[in-house]
């Protein structure tokens, strides 16, 4: 096992109508900005409980936050929030908005030139806005970690960042605001949430008995429990198992003290950021491929995947391998999650391009062993033509 | 699943080495009680350690906190503290020491009359001194937790506590300090650690997936490491490994959203409040017992801890349950543990002496379904005479 850190203060309220706790948690704010998406959260009553808990306090609101948060969106919001002095953003949505709100906590503190320098050029956070969530779709984890993803529209990069100063102070995590969503919301947090896992656990061994365990195990309930959901979407303790299993993939506790990956996720942003493919889809494609390509430095790890969360093992480690690789892709599939770029129309001539923009960044070798290097992300891409 | 909350914001550093991390985490306090046991850690060098990363600070000691840490030898600490206005405490030992160390936290700033009254008439913690922790012992989960137990002697008491404002600001944890510690601390390390979990998961489905999975392959982490430590001393994933289970046992995450137990440990205390056994030796008698008289309750639980646990089934639910409850009890023995009242020296007329203690207490009623009375504690340890 490797030296880590831990940390994470996000203080987690779960269940059914726990919304109601938002008007203790933000007595000490003196005006509130409430930030969410495209208007959801009124349609399926999320938005008058919060209201109601909110009875009382100096409330704006900014809605408009889209899939993939983009900068020129937020930088609106930020502007809003710093003309009218706003001490707390309430984040109500999916991993976009609490992405987003991170950001906009962030910026608005940020003293040197253009906010979008904190993703672009590593500049660091030295200061946010406090800001909680009231999660309705899980997918990201970004309820109890303290990153976030943000798109830049005018320059086609979706980019990373992060701060312990980004953690929410708190985050309402009730399933019941699940039972409305799509059903592709629903298989793409159940990918999303798949990939986290796979990308701190699908590395190579290292002694790492609790963190392999629970990463195969938050697997296993990902498989049992997401098609419970798609399959009645008012169960209500498959959606609570889903929504715990998401949060539990990406709040830190799975990476410490063990190789991590994130390839996957490095070349789906890339495609999200040039063709708007939806991140989970863009994880499903690549997933599969990095296993292939990387099989070899991977086999350990693959071999206990297929034991501990298939139940697939035999004699010949490369019949294994294979089996678990394609166990995966159709495990996506049958969710309702193509796998391939052509089926999402992206002609094969745009893999060298998606090289080409990786190749440009600071961490153009990517993988635990930092060496997959943009030739080989064009095999792996050339696998998922 | 049930409702919950859940809030840990304890840092921890893991790994070899990280007490150096203490000279930074310091920095904002100006006089620190540093809080150890019998002088262990002078003999294995963590003392020296802390020392030197304390190297300018304004540090006092307090030394002597036995195991089950007493009322008697902690109002010392509490005196000294006020009188030097310490404003940090650092816990260096096991369980004790840090459970210790939070009675000293809180009792400083109690301001009514005896802050035995936090324990015996729960009063509320309404302040405490910080604290930090380095951990020398797995075991009690203390460090990544905000509750303790403490004994007073002078009425042969072993009461818990514990508030939000005692989660240590930060933990350390450096599996080599393990290397020294008697074979018979690790072992009751792993049997505390175990039957943290047991406690948690072996009451009545609910439907928590994650929960219940991450108990599960917890408990196996423990019987598959757990042999490696006592067998290899200085093996270090196989320390690091019992190390972060313990940790994980019981920092709130496989408690939340599911129904507990805490009988096996409400009935422990009381035999170690009376007889000085080790609290873990106590937990190896009564848990076989609790689970046998309760085996129709926890039945279903049982069958579930048996096939994921200990890959036991069959046909007939009550073989598995006394296979199951059978394998458990030799896993304790295994580790060098003895699992009956006689073993400790206990006569058979104590347990009408330990049931009538526990008849006066608040808790009576025991159990996940509050319905193990003293009657029924009478026939686990009739069992386990």
């Amino acid at each position: 096992m490797k030296n880590f850190e831990f940390y994470n203060p996000v203080k987690i309220y779960f269940g059914k109508d726990q919304v109601s706790k938002l008007s203790t948690e933000l007595l000490p704010y003196k005006k509130i900005m409430l930030v969410y998406g495209k208007g959801s959260i009124k349609a399926n009553g999320v938005y008058q409980k919060i209201m109601t808990a909110l009875e009382g306090k100096d409330v704006i609101e900014f809605s408009g936050v889209e899939p993939n948060p983009a900068y020129e969106t937020l930088m609106q919001a930020v502007n809003l929030a710093k003309k009218e002095n706003v001490d707390f953003l309430l984040a109500a949505g999916g991993g976009s908005v609490i992405d987003g709100t991170k950001f906009i906590a962030a910026a608005i503190k940020y003293e040197k030139e253009d906010p979008w320098d904190m993703l672009s050029k590593y500049e660091k956070v030295t200061d946010a806005v406090k800001l909680g969530a009231v999660l309705t779709l899980p997918a990201t984890g970004s309820e109890m970690n303290s990153g976030a993803v943000i798109t830049r529209k005018s320059c086609n990069e979706k980019l990373a960042f992060g701060s312990p100063l980004l953690f929410p102070v708190f985050s309402v995590l009730d399933p019941e605001t699940m039972y409305s969503l799509p059903d592709i919301q629903i298989a793409n947090g159940i990918v999303d949430a798949f990939v986290h896992i796979t990308e701190q656990y699908i590395t190579y061994p290292d002694r790492a008995a609790v963190q392999d365990a629970w990463a195969a195990s938050l697997l296993k309930v990902l498989i049992n429990e997401g098609p419970k959901v798609l399959k009645n979407r008012s169960d209500y303790d498959a959606n609570a198992n889903l929504m715990w299993a998401a949060t539990m993939a990406l709040n830190g506790l799975l990476g410490a003290g063990v190789p991590t990956d994130w390839s996957t996720h490095m070349i789906g942003h890339e495609i999200t950021a040039l063709y708007g493919v939806d991140h989970a889809q863009t994880l499903a494609v690549v997933l599969p491929g990095i296993m292939t390509v990387m099989k070899a430095e991977k086999a350990d790890k693959l071999i206990h995947y297929a034991e501990n969360v298939w139940g697939i093992s035999g004699a010949g480690k490369d019949e294994v391998i294979n089996a678990v690789i394609a166990k995966t892709e159709e495990f996506f599939v049958s969710l309702g999650i193509k796998v391939k770029l052509s089926d999402y129309n992206i002609p094969e001539d745009s893999i060298d391009l998606i090289c080409k923009k990786l190749a440009g960044k600071k961490y153009v070798k990517l993988g635990e062993n930092k060496n997959i290097t943009p030739e080989i992300v064009k095999q792996v891409l050339t696998l998922r033509k």
